[in-house]
């Protein structure tokens, strides 16, 4: 996809279109500065955060207001030419990679926080503002934006819209699709809407609001959004527990609620990524042998009594298990030392091993059976894996890693086998193949064994309402 | 539409049924005695509780399975025939009126909930069943459902689905739509889907949950839903705080907020609609002459010490307004009062005359301005309005009285204008026309004003993907 003709092998694109015309008109549209086709320019947006992928764009373009981008739209819709919006470029699941090449829309120029409107607790933002910006700037009005992925430090609030991310915090506060009000969407045939209203409560014909959130880019390009703010809370406190089994840590989680403690995270890590975060950054810390998992529990609010009386229940709780010695953080440096272990354990995977990390995510009370499958099936398929996530709200990152399988295991069908019954796992107990990080590319293969085909069906038949000529994210979810 | 065909006037309906034959299929799937036909049986079915509307079906069935349904719904879908799922008639906008004649499905058999799942959160129900069943039982167990809506004690949780109800509670847990984590629905093709899974997060494909939830009947018919649930807060507090001037209670929502209080319910009411519900009630309440309104507020959760403070924090705020006497409900009969004549104002304006009730919310530091709005309005086309409604999430329930009005005012051009205009007021200011009623059939004459039309084209063509012949709940939204 590197010749200077935009390859548009899918049937619905059937006409061959001539780049230089493509870049004279973006040109046009944005300034010569913000049309990129130099391969070297180009390498930045062939790959994301998903394992090994990479897939090049004929054309970056990075416009800065809605009418741009539906002047865009309109020109790619009549040409069929395919569009890709691109934030920051920290997915998980290949959604934002231009797997058929065409044009990328760089999201990084719809920078701007709008409006914090204190009074109503709501803030008006474009895709581009990466999330600790906004998090840090509300808080500024001691005001608080939830929603809290491990990559808030680079990724845009533009993709946690497009992939309903969550994060450690969504067990208490919901996800993405929780906090956001309203949006402006540019649609692939050029119109630019409104998807709702400013307001807290909706029943105005269906909500096309959340239909947007989590479709992956492939219905509009968001160019601004409404998100719902909260008083920041006042007092926070974070406790370690260790526990000597892993299912037994999963098992604490649903008596933890239960017991009526409303923790605003609720993490777990079993000992393989405790040990990997341990070496990869370097800490001295020694953790007994006999403890197999650790659960990283906040709990926060506005009242600093209500948070100990709270611990003291979770600590109740969790003292009926198997632990170790359980530890509270009440200074800032005691819970960043806490933190730091969990908040590593992604990168430390990474640096690791290849690996794939399957988003899967079960009513919590399951947990105990999915870890306990996960790891009969990696005996039985041939795969070590790793796993950590928010156990609070039921979902666990599992990362299966390459180590020293051969190219040809890592790419063969004993291994898809395997995920495929790890899939299978997760819906048998109530579940599904993605709690926050999206379908996209990697995950298509394994939809039908979360959803129906009558469901798929009704999917398509949405995307093609939006998208009648499939020009948008093309090749994505189904 | 009394006679003994069904009358399909639509252009997408052609043919005429005879209404024998569509008994004797019925009558087959569901057995004789759950086919109504006889005008004395179908007037319950012709008409809920909005205003003075009234349309017959041809046919009431009462199916009892999803199958039965299916095969109703392929029938139907065969020879053309409308369909109208209907829930226990508590609907304010007219959603469950078969307008177009046709099939009422009554779903008062599907009335069991069928799985507490304790240990994670949620409930497995049927749609039949009423809302404050649902409740109790639940609370057998600790357990805590947070959607409250007025006609709790009648309204069926299908019917909340359809609508994504609210009530007082969901300033603080959201509404029906916030509560839902997974459907069964029967679609209007015949098929049977499960539109997601029982988990807290999802980004697994379109959220086709949040999108049936709201859509009023019109894109499935609900035969299963998986509900959350949460631990039964042991505590609450109520308080009740005179204001004597309307604007200012208004103002002082928001100011509460701000200072960081989280009431689990905030409501407001107007002057008339204390004395309305005075009278109604024939309480000897004496409301000194200076007080145009009231908020009432609780505040919930595990903790009593947390909920003085909040209570506390939230007399500092109101205490900085002009207000009467405030009172704090801490027995449950204390309570009871404070909350009796918010609780009867509906029924109390029901009572008192003709009415059409206006669903607004608009962002709640707004609401001053809407009421204010409202009463120059009023003056301006000659309406009395009551306003009370859930202040707390910019919830303005507008009552418009006929009282006085003669039947040609009340049906006339003068008062749709005033109307027009007051939706026309919420929607500048960053509201909706509805909030938590739908849109249903009364108020399908304003939608334009509340959304664009190439909103309008992406719902009717999402309709058409669920829907291709037009046979469920037609006319309605838009």
């Amino acid at each position: 996809m590197t010749e200077n003709t935009v390859d548009l092998s899918a049937p619905v694109h059937t006409s061959k279109i001539h780049l230089p015309n493509l870049v004279l008109f973006l040109q046009g549209v944005v300034g010569e500065k913000y049309v990129l086709t130099d391969a070297e320019a180009l390498e930045k947006y062939a790959h994301d955060e998903t394992e090994d992928l990479v897939f090049y764009p004929e054309v970056v373009v990075k416009p800065i207001t809605p009418e741009e981008i539906s002047a865009i739209m309109v020109y790619a819709n009549e040409h069929l030419i395919p569009v890709t919006a691109r934030g920051a470029g920290t997915g998980l699941s290949g959604s934002a990679l231009p797997v058929k090449g065409g044009i990328v829309i760089s999201m990084e120029r719809f920078n701007k926080i709008l409006e914090i409107d204190a009074a109503n607790h709501q803030a008006t933002v474009e895709p581009g503002v990466i999330n600790e910006a906004f998090q840090d700037e509300v808080k500024k009005q001691n005001l608080f934006y939830a929603v809290d992925p491990a990559s808030k430090g680079s990724c845009f609030l533009g993709g946690n819209l497009a992939q309903s991310s969550g994060g450690p915090r969504a067990v208490k506060y919901g996800t993405t699709r929780d906090n956001v009000l309203n949006l402006e969407v540019v649609l692939p045939t050029g119109e630019i809407i409104w998807t709702g209203a400013n307001v807290l409560k909706y029943s105005t014909g269906y909500n096309l609001t959340h239909l947007m959130v989590g479709s992956e880019g492939t219905l509009g390009i968001i160019t601004k959004a409404v998100f719902k703010l909260r008083p920041y809370p006042a007092h926070n406190l974070v406790m370690l527990v260790p526990f000597e089994s892993a299912e037994e840590a999963c098992a604490a989680v649903s008596a933890i609620f239960m017991a009526g403690a409303n923790p605003s995270c609720l993490e777990f890590m079993e000992r393989d990524a405790l040990d990997w975060a341990i070496a990869f950054t370097e800490s001295t810390l020694i953790i007994p042998e006999n403890i197999q998992a650790h659960l990283l529990i906040e709990v926060d609010g506005p009242n600093k009594e209500d948070l100990y009386k709270q611990a003291e229940t979770i600590f109740e709780v969790v003292g009926q298990f198997k632990i170790g010695e359980a530890l509270l953080g009440e200074s800032a440096d005691e819970k960043d030392a806490l933190w730091k272990l969990r908040r590593q354990a992604p990168y430390a995977v990474r640096h690791n091993s290849v690996y794939k990390e399957e988003d899967t995510v079960v009513p919590r009370a399951k947990l105990p059976q999915l870890l306990k499958g996960v790891k009969e099936l990696g005996k039985q398929f041939g795969f070590k894996s790793v796993c950590y996530g928010h156990a609070g709200d039921g979902n666990l990152h599992i990362n299966i890693i390459k180590a020293a399988m051969t190219e040809e295991q890592w790419h063969g069908p004993e291994l898809k086998k395997g995920i495929e019954e790890l899939f299978k796992l997760v819906v048998s107990l109530g579940g599904t193949i993605s709690g926050e990080h999206g379908i996209g590319y990697v995950q298509k293969p394994y939809i039908g064994i979360a959803l129906a085909e009558k469901n798929l069906d009704l999917m398509r038949g949405i995307k093609k309402v939006f998208d009648p000529n499939n020009i948008l994210n093309p090749e994505k979810i189904f």
